[in-house]
C-alpha cells in the first residue's frame, strides 16, 4: 500500500515555444521536440527525487539509447505545451517512458523513449540501490523483469 | 533500363562534430542527431534533383511525420560522421527513408524516418508530377502502392 | 500626460536553463544566451503591444544588426534567470535596446543591441505610424532623433 | 626569424548553412553565427597546435569573455561561408580574435571576440607556458604586454 502511494503518476510540465525555435516553415522543428522531452525527463527526475549530481558522481549516466516520435500536428511561437511523461516498462538496467506533447485539447507529439541506465565504462548496468526510485516504476508499480 | 539508372542508390554525405553540439557529457546531443539527418535529406533531395524552392512555391510541403532513432554509440568533437540515407518504401503521399550514421566502421545511430507530402492546407497529398522523382523509389525502383 | 505612461519600463522576464543548453563544460553555452535575448525581446515586443503577426504582413522586419555581450559570470542547468530589456535609444529606423541577464544578485550576461527596421527589399526604412510604438522610447520618452 | 614564421597567419575554415540553422524569416539565425565563430575558434586553436584535451587535463579554461558582432548582409541555407580568424591583441591572460564571416566578396558579419584563460576556479590567469604558443600572437609577433 505504502509503495503504491510513492509510485510516480504521470508527470506534467509546461513549456512555451520560443521564436528561435522555428523552422524555415514557422514551425517548431523536428529536432526541438526532442530537446523539449529532454527537458521534461529532466523535471520528471527531480519530481521523483532522483539527484542527477550525485548520479553524475557516483558514475551512473542515463543515456538515451531509443526515441520513436509520431509528429502529429505542427506548434507555433508563443505555444503553451503540456509536456506528459508516464514511465511504462521498468527492467534491470532500462526504464521506457512515454512522453506526449500537447497543446490544450491538440496531440503535437507522441513518443516512447528508452533511457539506459550505464556505468563509468558506458556499460548497460543495474541502478545502484538508492537511485532505483519507485519514480521509475509504471503506474501499476510492478518492474517487468518481476512479473 | 533507362529508368533503372535513373533510380537513387544510397546517398551519402559527411559531417563532423563541432564543439556547440555536445552534452554535459562530452557526448553529442540526443537532438542533434536529428539535425544531422536533416541536413542529409536536404543534401539527399539535391542529388535526386529536387526542387526544393520550387516546391516551396508551389505549395507543396515535406513534413517529417515519424522518426524512430536508436543510439548505438556515443560520438564526441571532432569526429567525422557519414550519414547514408536511402528510401526504402514509397507510397503517394509518402517515403519512408532509413539513415544510417556511421564512424568509420562504428555504428553511431540509425533511424527510420517517414517523410509526408503535403499540401498547401497541411493536408497529405500525392505529389505534383514533376516532383515525384524517381530517386524517391527504393534501390527496387518500385513504388510501394504499385506492387 | 498620457503619452509618459504609455512609455515602456524595463521589461523583465524569467527563463530556466535546461540541460540541453550546456556545453562540455557544463556552463550555458556562449551563443545560447543570445536565445534567452531574442526570446526576452520577443515578450518585450508583446508587451508593448507590438503585432508581430502585422508587421510581418505589412513587410516590415526587425533585424539585428548588432549584438554586443559581455559575459560575467557562468550559469548552470535548473538556474532561474532574469532578463531585463530596456530601450535606450531610438532613432527613425534603429532601436538600441539593453538588455541584462541576472541570476538572483549575480550579473551573468549584459548586452547592447541594436534592432534595424527594414522594409520589404530588406533595406532600413522608417517605421509605419502604427507600428511605431510609445513602448519603443526610452524611459526618459524622448527619440534620439528629435533632441 | 623563426619565431616570426611560427606565428599564425589568418585562418580560414569554410562553413555550409544548414537547413535547420533558418529562423522564420528563412535567414541564418542571429544565435547561429556564435556557432559558426566557436566552430572556427576550434579549428584555429588546432591550427596552431593547441592541444584542448591536454588543456582541459591541467585545468586550463578558454571562456569567452566578450563578443561584439555585427550583422552586414542575410545568408540562407546551402551558402558556402568563409570564416577568417585572426588574433589582434595578446595580453597575459587573454586574446582578443577578430573574426570575419564572408560569403565570397559579401560581408555577412564582422566580430571581436575576448578570450579569458582561466584556472581550476574559473579565476583569469596567465597560460602555462606549454600552452602559451605563437599562434595566439597577432601577424607582428608581438603581445601586447611586452610592447
Amino acid at each position: 500500500m505504502l509503495g503504491k502511494t510513492a509510485v510516480a503518476k504521470e508527470h506534467r510540465c509546461e513549456i512555451k515555444v520560443r521564436t528561435y525555435e522555428l523552422d524555415g516553415y514557422g514551425h517548431v522543428n523536428n529536432a526541438v521536440y526532442l530537446n523539449y522531452l529532454e527537458y521534461a525527463r529532466s523535471e520528471f527526475l527531480s519530481s521523483i527525487g532522483f539527484d542527477y549530481s550525485a548520479s553524475v558522481k557516483a558514475g551512473i549516466g542515463l543515456y538515451i539509447s531509443r526515441i520513436a516520435i509520431d509528429y502529429r500536428s505542427p506548434s507555433f511561437t508563443g505555444d503553451d505545451l503540456t509536456i506528459v511523461t508516464v514511465p511504462v516498462k521498468k527492467r534491470a538496467a532500462c526504464v521506457n517512458l512515454s512522453q506526449v506533447i500537447m497543446r490544450g485539447d491538440t496531440l503535437i507529439a507522441e513518443a516512447e523513449v528508452v533511457w539506459a541506465f550505464v556505468n563509468e565504462k558506458g556499460y548497460p548496468s543495474r541502478l545502484p540501490e538508492r537511485f532505483d526510485l519507485p519514480g521509475f516504476l509504471p503506474p501499476n508499480g510492478k518492474a517487468f523483469d518481476k512479473n
